[in-house]
This record gives structure tokens, C-alpha cells and sequence, in this order.
């Protein structure tokens, strides 16, 4: 048995506007009625398997030791994709083996010695009775995550995977005096975030040319409101990467930021 | 007294943008602190009892018994509409009679000699203290709701009602060789869903003509995946009932399907 | 120490696309395994101190004793302005000190002698380990909130604050045969509510002239359904206020309401 958990998120691409969420919370709620259920968002654009890799990456280590995270974003419901659970450093993951958990593998690679456990979900008598074709959700990632929390382990779900689904990430390209990134994000405020870390920038310099579409910004800002409302700024974020803002205002209509856009640092050593 | 239920969920129309919704939850949380709330969907357009019904519907065989759904769409608040709590097969819905069970009662009817006992909410010991002309999802719904779910018995809520309010529910025409259904939902994705039953197809053939507004499709898949990408199909879908989608795509905008339009399903013996 | 809650609330500008929240939930629970958390809303405008402010005042009597309201909306995160613990009647706030209790604070100052305790948040024991300089409803207010809700005393969390930061509040002006007053709140059906309260009026007399844009009204409804589909209408809400409304229909939209606008009031003696 694993240790049992008392959280379980849910990521998904339903909305909010019809049942499919709740219905997902009783089939949880009515095996594990002691569980607690979070929402990390419903809202991922349909089909977007990128933001929900980028969602679960940005909230996973804020959670405790043996949280289950859900994420159904599935255009090959019903299909031969397959559905896993993966164990990494006692976190679990139910999702499709789509590349959801691109950013999560990519980060936990890059960080540490991981012990990696993945399981393709087979077990059918951890299903709801009938499954449909088209709400695996509701059928069978809902009622997995409720076993698990009771503590069910791994090896009775199905048999091992070894190599899971990965998009490419966008990477930045660093060289002696520059760095090209990306915008990975847009958030609600309009944030434009980057894959170009703080550490990245802070062994670089301490004085930076920034550009991003029109924009030139010439300094790191420790606080949003340390520019002038309407202005834009540079900023390490939450994430602990660099994001562009505005002031009061949002960097992605401002400047007219779209996902993929480049960002282009240089400095004098 | 009842068997005390760990659940109550949420369906009202008060959006999630002013705290109508966190109130009634703190209004719950202070008479049962142990009980998990549950949102179905706060998204119903304003005042519509038929979309609330269907929601509801769609949902509540997911929830484990003694489930108390709560659904507050409301447009004759403060006048002489009774408040109703109904029992069925260890299932609560407190509500408004006003036709939000229509779907569950016809479900129900259909399906099994059910022992369906519903009270008018006149007991004003289980009410907040002061009563608004306008809020009786705060002042009466969610206290009801909380004191239900620790067991108070349905006769100390007020006395029984025999008929409940029922809007007539648009079922399908079955004759020999054709059903002529109606599109009743449209969901976050824009599916379509029908009135149109699995059980009533698959009894009916297995080579179709369906035609829903300019579109004509022949067969049923068993994947979105199935068709290319931006082409529309058939599938039965989550809830049992035929849809019609776009694989990547809304059929609700790609088809410029609504509410009410006819579905017709043709077939040779 | 204070006696535990069982409910910590949330209300933020942070939206419910991105996983702001959840993750601010997975900090509290990773405290508080056995907490509560209740969304009041995320749909504050961006940086919308004043509907912040309104949003909490509406809410907070209606939550048991002892509960943790959480309030980020905070432009001046990464600043000097300082967050703030502070209970009023055994009910705690844990925010930016902005002005965002502003409509609490006058409401208990108006009503009852009460002994309000404040504290600015300066214990870095409570905190996430790292603390970034955008997102500290993840790094200060989350954590504080978890630990106040096991029972951490004030004086443990900072020193004692005297004066907290309050904007102006829009009150009516009352005379001998008029009130004018203003709107200070639209909300997701349209109703227009305002600062008049019912006491003020009910006093004042039975008849009235009322006037707000290009409307006039002569009566106080009892229910919305009252009046006839798609007419104007004054009503007391489910504040104890008088709204604006039009029954089936949105009074911001159907009579061009906005924040602000003046609602005047005569009557004769």
C-alpha cells in the first residue's frame, strides 16, 4: 500500500459552465469520501495538451508529499492512447500518456536523481462499472485517483511503462554574451512569462538589453509597481523566470505578446 | 433522522465573479463543518430552469447516496413559489419548485417504481434568522441543505407535496424506419447532445443516415479521434445519448447548431 | 493561542485560468491537511482594490466564528506596503494593508464597540522558505493563513499595527425629504446595488420618487417577479440595501448603469 493521500487536483480542459468537473468530484468523493479535491483550473483552451503541461509545472511542488494530480486534457479519448499513473519523488500523476507531464519530466531530469514509477491504467476494477467513449475522466481517471488515495499501490493499477510521451520544450539558446528565449506563457494578468531562468541571467551580468517584439528594457525590476503604471518591465517571477509586464496593465495586449514570441537578452561582461 | 450525508453540491446561476456562491458555503460550513461542498455549475444562464434541470440531471447518479444537490436558479424568488426538499432513492434535491427536477423525475419515472417523497420548506427553525426577498439560496436553501445533511428528517422540514412542477421534456419521435430527435444541450465544447438514446439506435439498426441542420453524416464513431480533424460526427456520448461534434472543433459553432434543433436519424432494415 | 478554524477563505484578481489559486490551496493544506478553503471569488479586476473591498464586507458575517478571510489583491506587492493580520470579533483577516477592509471596517465601526487587534505580518517562520517578489499570496499570505488556522496567536505572527490604510467609502447624503446616493456595486446579473440602506429609507417614508440615469421609479418591490419581464425595478437586496434590478433582464445593461452613478430619492412628508 502507499502511504494514503489526502489531496487530489484536478486539471482539465471541461469548463465550468457544464457538470463535467462535479460529476468527476462524486465518483472521487464516493470512493474516498475523506479526501480533499482542488481545483488547479478547468480552463485550459480544449485540447491544449502544452498549457496543461505548463499548468501541472508550475503548481506541482506546492503541494504536499503524496498529492495526486489529475489532469485530463485527451483528444485521443476513446483511441489507443494510453492512460498511466507515474510516481515521482512521492507525487502522483494520473493523465493520458499524451505529454502532459512534458515539463514536470523535463524539470525533475534536470534537478535530480529521479526514481521515476509509471504504470499504464488497466485495471478495470478500478473503473466505474460502464466506460463510456468519450469521458475517461469520469470513468476512469477520477475513480484511479480515489483508489490511489486509499493507498492502492501501483502494481495493481496495470503493468510498467518505461518511456512516456514528451513534446520538445523550448529551451533557450545561451552563449557568451546573449540569450534567446521564448515566451511560454500568457497568464490572466497578461504576464508574459519565459523559459529563461534567474539563474541563467543572474551568472550572466548585471546589466541587461531585453527585447521582445518592439520593446527594449534595459533593467530587472524587483516589483511590479516600481515602474510607472502602463509601463513595461521586466521581472523575475513566481516561477523563478523572467516574465515581461505592465505596470497596472497587460504586457500580452500592451505589446502585443503572443506564446512562442522571442526573447532576445544581451549584456557586456 | 436521516443517515447524515457528507455531500452537498451547488448548481445556481449566480456565476462566480461576487461572493453569492462562497456565502451560501459559509453558511453551510457554520450549522455542518464536516460536510464537503460540492460546485456543480454556477454557470447556468441567468433564470434558466431548463438548463439547470439538465445539469442536474447529467449529474446526479454520480454522487454516492444520501448526496444532497442543492440548486438555486430562481427567477420567482419572493413570490409564492414553494421551496421543496424531494427525496428519491437516497438522493436530496433542495430547490425551488419551479421544474429544475423535470429531467430527474422523468429519468426516474421512466426507470424504476421509485418511492419519491418531497416537502414544501416551511420550517423557519432551520432558516437563517432574517429572510431576504431576494437571496433564499443564502436564507433558506444552504441552511436547509446543512441541516439535511446532519440528519434532520424530511418531516420536520414541512409538510408533503404530491405534485411537483414539470415542464414538458422534448423526447424523440420512433417510428419504423426514422428518429426525428432534438439537440437539448450544447456544451463547452460545443457538442451537440441529443434526446436520441443508444439503446433506442442500437435497437433501431446499425447503418444510419443522421441529419442535423445543413449536415449529413452516416455513420457512428467510437473515438472523436476517429474522424480527421475539423470534420463533424456522430458518437454516443458520455451521458448514453447521441451527439454530434467536431473531432478538434465546436459543432456548435462549426455546424451553427442551437438549442432545439431537430436531429433525424433514417435507416433500412 | 486562538482557537482553530476549520475554514480559510480566499478572494483574488488572480482568475481561475492559471493555477494561482490551486497552488495557494496546496500551500494551505500542506499546513492545514484538515482546513477548509472556500473560494469567495477570483474574478476581482485586476488590481481592483475597491471590489476587493466590497466583495469581502458583503461576505464575511455570513462564515462562522473564527474564520480566516484571505484577500490578495494587491498591486503593491514587492513595495513597501505592508500585510496585515487583523481580527475584528473573532473573525481574521489576512491581507495587504490597501484599503481592502475599508468597507469592513467602517460597517463594524458603525455598528458596535469592538475591539479590532491588528498585526503586521513580519514573522518569516510562517512563510514558504523562499519568498518571490510577485506572488506572495503563495509565499506570505497562504502560509500565515494555514498557521493561524492551527492556532498560532497574533503576537506571534508581528508587532501590533494602530492605523490601517482605508480609502473613502461612498456614503449617501440624507435630508429632510431626499437621499442621494450612489452605486457601488454591479453585479453578474446586472443588479445595480447601492449604499442606501434599507433603515435609511424605511424611516424616511413609504412613497418615493426614485431616480437613477434616465429611470424613474415610484415603488419598492417585494420579489423581482413582481414587475413585469424586462421592467425596471427598486427592490432591498440581500444586503439590506436598495437595488436596482430589471426582472429577466440586466438593469447595467437594459438602463446603462455604471459605478458611481447617482441615485436620488425624494418623497414628501
Amino acid at each position: 500500500m502507499n502511504a494514503p493521500s489526502r489531496i487530489i487536483t484536478l486539471t482539465t480542459d471541461f469548463g465550468t459552465s457544464d457538470a463535467y468537473v462535479g460529476i468527476m468530484k462524486g465518483v472521487i468523493l464516493g470512493i474516498n469520501p475523506g479526501v480533499q479535491v482542488v481545483d488547479l483550473t478547468h480552463a485550459i483552451p480544449p485540447q491544449d495538451i502544452h498549457e496543461a503541461a505548463f499548468t501541472i509545472y508550475s503548481a506541482y511542488r506546492y503541494f504536499p508529499k503524496n498529492a495526486i494530480h489529475t489532469i485530463v486534457v485527451d483528444p485521443g479519448v476513446g483511441t489507443h492512447r494510453q492512460a498511466i499513473v507515474c510516481e515521482i519523488e512521492d507525487t502522483f500523476f494520473v493523465c493520458p500518456d499524451n505529454g502532459v507531464l512534458s515539463y514536470v519530466l523535463q524539470d525533475i531530469g534536470n534537478n535530480t536523481a529521479f526514481p521515476m514509477n509509471a504504470v499504464a491504467i488497466q485495471n478495470a476494477s478500478y473503473f466505474l462499472p460502464e466506460i463510456s467513449d468519450t469521458f475517461h475522466g469520469r470513468d476512469i481517471f477520477a475513480p484511479v485517483a480515489a483508489h490511489l488515495s486509499l493507498g492502492v499501490p501501483l502494481t495493481n493499477i496495470g503493468p510498467s511503462v518505461q518511456d512516456l510521451v514528451e513534446f520538445p520544450i523550448l529551451t533557450p539558446q545561451v552563449s557568451k554574451n546573449r540569450i534567446i528565449g521564448q515566451i511560454i506563457k500568457l497568464d490572466r494578468f497578461g504576464n508574459a512569462i519565459t523559459n529563461i531562468s534567474e539563474r541563467t541571467l543572474t551568472e550572466a551580468a548585471s546589466a541587461y538589453d531585453i527585447r521582445v517584439a518592439d520593446t527594449r528594457l534595459t533593467r530587472l525590476n524587483r516589483a511590479y509597481a516600481e515602474s510607472t503604471v502602463g509601463e513595461p518591465l521586466a521581472i523575475i517571477g513566481s516561477l523563478g523566470v523572467l516574465e515581461i509586464a505592465i505596470n497596472g496593465g497587460s504586457a500580452e495586449v500592451g505589446l502585443g505578446l503572443k506564446w512562442g514570441d522571442v526573447v532576445e537578452i544581451q549584456w557586456s561582461d
